[in-house]
């Protein structure tokens, strides 16, 4: 097997073996469709065990259209929606918070430290929106966890940004696209990272942690889950063979799958940030906590690799030269190391790079 | 392997092998996100090869995102869309078109006959609106290929339908949820069943006839097409991992693998036809023209298939007792034989049902 | 001053002396803006005292918005509104229901006699929806009245509605746009004609019947008025100098302007409709009950009318040549005289007239 | 006639005599409906005259309403439009760009200094956009001139940013609500602030400036209009009696009314200004260059002028102590003198304001 040499973003890999067999599987016979099935009933059970509180589960496709139901409810009958400056939900789905709730959400930026929202900052904001009463009230935060920049808030830090934003009234959404990373990070129970925290709703994410199209959203305020019903049917994700996505889900929490690829993507994640960082003129642009690694390279390094074959995504203004290099569940060691020889290859090549400054953090 | 009991719709059924290998091979090996893959690239050359004319392909997970997008694109800036009275875009999408089109768009029904609109009905719902300009302006008709009710639009109708709406500045969408069951009764090729008649985008779908869950918005008028990216993207139907909804499409159609699924399932509803047609009291409700039979069974008839395990869908108000008894890519003659077999058993226990009307079609 | 020739619309009037005086009565200080004035704090007891009951009170430019406020919020979070197939939030407001509603409501049409939806239609809508779990559930009724077509809905009739409607849990609006007409034609009080009959909330109208610009939307049902102030912000009806809206709407209600009002108009039209019925060929297209008539002239007696300068507004398929004669509160006697007189003269003049059919009512 | 006390806004005046004589004369007879009337019909040629250029021209009651549907003209099919931080259309009017466009808009709000965006932000600001293709794109820039703040943009500044924005493909959208002020201001003709600038549709304000409920929105690319009649209607803000809205704008652009009125409110803010600053403690907030004052006052003087009955609106947060003193065209010379002179009483009793800072600009 050739080394991985597509680290773009954690959704060029497929799907894991345990999820296509769980897809197999759940071909086997006929079945109700539209989600009366036993697999997608089996689903709430599943998350309620996981999760140790009865919870409502809908299956999705993907995590804007759980962002997006998730966010035309929190906001309802109409209101903001604060997020971090770098969300998803913000600036990555074409407007889906305002798509979704036909115009009566909207999402507003707070700034963010390692792309983290901090309870004070929110607080001022709700405070300051007091005083507007022709503004559009603030009904919600929407914390990404883990983060855009590969950081994950502690569970203290999310349970001071709920404990604020319930004390305001607002409710409490988690995008989760990827929980597990986080949750892998955290060392906690999924409990602790979300509901015992304050969460009121999440976005659960399974196909960036190897699902081959499958997300959930898991209501903890089962109150907030009564329109679900047609508000997802309505926007297409009332998935007729639904236990194509229930099995993945399924197959996903059973013995701690999720939890293992989480574990492992973000393990090869720090072996490559380990590898890159001795590299002068590399700088990293936060800390990596998750599966990917924000960073800049020296001009030969990067030209090297992608003369090599490797790809990376972008990230930021082009002229910070920032790129994200992401590891999946089935990112190889051997794949990190390749990709970290290949990098040095060609610092070494480079007089201009030794004499760059050191790595930032 | 037991007979099949369950007629309750198409989508009881899982995927066609050929589909479920698709999605094994398209596993392989890692590829770009978001629909940059080899998959998705190349549906653009099969379905122009398929349609014999050049088109824009867009996969999405649902048959209800697929008519929603196609609504929000035809009605704007503003307008009604023309549908069937039974038209799935119109009592069974929780009211699709409007929410894909932020308010923009409206269902428009027309009367019809066996589930199909008539021209010369089309063109005066037209004149009429014209006299009421504070009404919402007509901008398309959506016809649904085949029809709610198993029937089917002669390609003649579609032209005619066509004419008029074209003649009139209106654009054509066709909800194909079952165009494969359609074309495989018609015996036309794909493009007379389409583009030649007059249709400008077409919702075309997979899952009902073997696909795991994969749909694809055909643009004919690829002018159409021009604000479809973000549509899909902030509907929520840009998956990450694209390549599993195109190899599932393209493995669709490879080797007329979709007509043959629906060449089958045609067969079988005709077989459950000809199978109850005898049964006094039988009462057929319309045509059977592709894969299902909408009918009136007697009570004992209804009562004896239920104790038996069997299972149908109800259509129409309660007190018309009709029922919907669907035929997949997988109905084995054996399975419709012995549903046949049973229903005649409970038949002739019933003196009740000897009296009745013989089967009114 | 020259006789009133036209007979186009009640709106083709100006405003009342009495609303007039008061708009140039409230211009005569200053005030704080967007409703925080007397005249807007005056009018929740003027219209509580109106309707004998508390009600919360919301002034708005016109009746259209005042329709599209209350279907956003009767139809919320989403659903259906039943109304008359002829009704004007249906057919005559560009899909407002729609659009204020950011794709959460429809109207759905029920069949009528005389421009009124009967109680067991709408019982039936009601059950048959039931069985469509995927269609816009029902969530309101809207009523017209006085109708479309110049009749009145008895305060009996439209408590059986509101009872039929109440006990699906369904909200009951009236559009009101003509509800002085229709109290007036009644004999009853405006609480008899709404809350006490069952209405929730009421688009309560006055430039029709008087009123430069200014309708209110009344809640009797006050929990339905909780989301109406930011709604009507962001749809531009808070009028930053909203007390002259509000001197018109204590202007109309004071000394029974209102009634005074469409009791005359009312007249004007049963005049003009005693006087037109003996001209062979006249038939009238529905009752007259209120301030206009429907009627299709003989064509000589038309084209006369046409020639001597009079204007009426067509209605209906152009094929069936009924036209509307709107009356106003400043319509005089002898302006009606002298149509009917002018109408006479044309009818004398064509043989073929009197050969035609009687009237038809 | 007392002292005008009330500075609260510039809506607390009534409508100027000019106005309300035009109302009373536009009732003199009757005439067509829904803007068919001459008066609305002549409103044409007069704003053609006034802009120098063939326009459209559309009355609406309300600022947000002009605004609401400029925005969602721009934006359309769906898009952002760069405001302003303090931007009335973002932080005012409930969220209208995103209400009145279904979702389709949102406002994206741009640093400012004095109120005013700088064409350098605004390059920036598209360019960084490019690198996101999942962003909503920028379609339009709304410039508020006057500004919030009392600022105007100069003409040159208006003609870069409409050229920064006009060749990156974006809209120039001008929130005149206080356009009068401006042009006062400025000393240019309204060709020379609009149109000739760059602006391609302008909500024209005339209810701040002396009309009792009148704007009108101009169109200067008049393909922008295509779909504002549906738009206007079903937005509730095509008056049936639409001639009293005309007259009102006949009446404000005849004779340099508006010009007159705007002139004379910005100098009584001159003075003001004027007689404050020498005030020990007072520290301006932003420059005045129209008819009203942003003014941080010592707090004795704030606390005298409260208890002699005068009234102001707060501006910002509360701890900044900012207020707004608003001029409208009927404040008088001895109502500012009045003004100013019992704030020197109050300063003079204050022995910690002498000790005060002086005036910041």
């Amino acid at each position: 097997m050739s080394p991985k040499k597509n680290f773009y973003s954690d959704n060029v890999s497929g799907a894991a073996p345990e999820i296509l067999q769980a897809i197999v599987a759940a071909n086997a016979e006929d079945t109700a469709p539209y989600g009366a099935d036993p697999w997608t009933e089996r689903l709430t059970t599943r998350f309620t065990e996981l999760f140790e509180t009865p919870v409502d589960v809908y299956p999705v496709g993907t995590g804007t259209a759980a962002n997006g139901l998730c966010a035309s409810i929190v906001a309802a009958p109409y209101g903001g929606i604060y997020v971090s400056d770098a969300a998803h939900v913000h600036g990555s789905e074409c407007g889906g918070a305002e798509f979704w709730s036909g115009g009566n959400a909207r999402t507003v930026p707070l700034p963010t430290v390692d792309g983290k929202v901090a309870a004070a900052d929110l607080a001022r904001a709700v405070e300051d929106s007091g005083a507007r009463s022709a503004d559009v009230p603030p009904r919600a935060i929407s914390l990404t966890q883990a983060t855009e920049v590969s950081t994950v808030y502690t569970v203290a830090e999310v349970r001071s940004l709920a404990e604020t934003a319930h004390a305001r009234r607002l409710w409490v959404h988690m995008d989760g696209a990827r929980f597990a990373n986080a949750v892998a990070r955290l060392g906690c129970t999924p409990a602790e990272a979300s509901w015992k925290a304050g969460v009121d709703v999440l976005s659960f994410g399974a196909t960036k942690n190897g699902a081959l199209a499958a997300e959930a959203v898991v209501f903890f305020d089962r109150t907030l889950a009564e329109t679900m019903r047609y508000r997802r049917r309505r926007g297409g994700h009332l998935y007729s063979k639904m236990r194509f996505l229930s099995a993945q889900l399924e197959a996903f929490v059973a013995d701690d799958l999720w939890l293992r690829n989480a574990r492992h993507a973000n393990a090869m994640a720090r072996r490559v940030r380990d590898g890159l960082a001795p590299i002068p003129g590399v700088r990293f642009r936060s800390p990596t906590e998750i599966n990917f690694v924000l960073v800049a390279l020296p001009e030969a390094v990067w030209d090297g690799l992608v003369a090599e074959g490797y790809s990376f995504s972008r990230r930021g203004a082009p002229s910070e030269g920032v790129i994200r290099i992401a590891c999946a569940f089935d990112t190889r060691p051997e794949d990190v190391d390749a990709l970290v020889a290949t990098a040095r290859k060609y610092a070494s090549l480079s007089p201009e790079a030794e004499r760059a400054t050191p790595a930032m953090r």
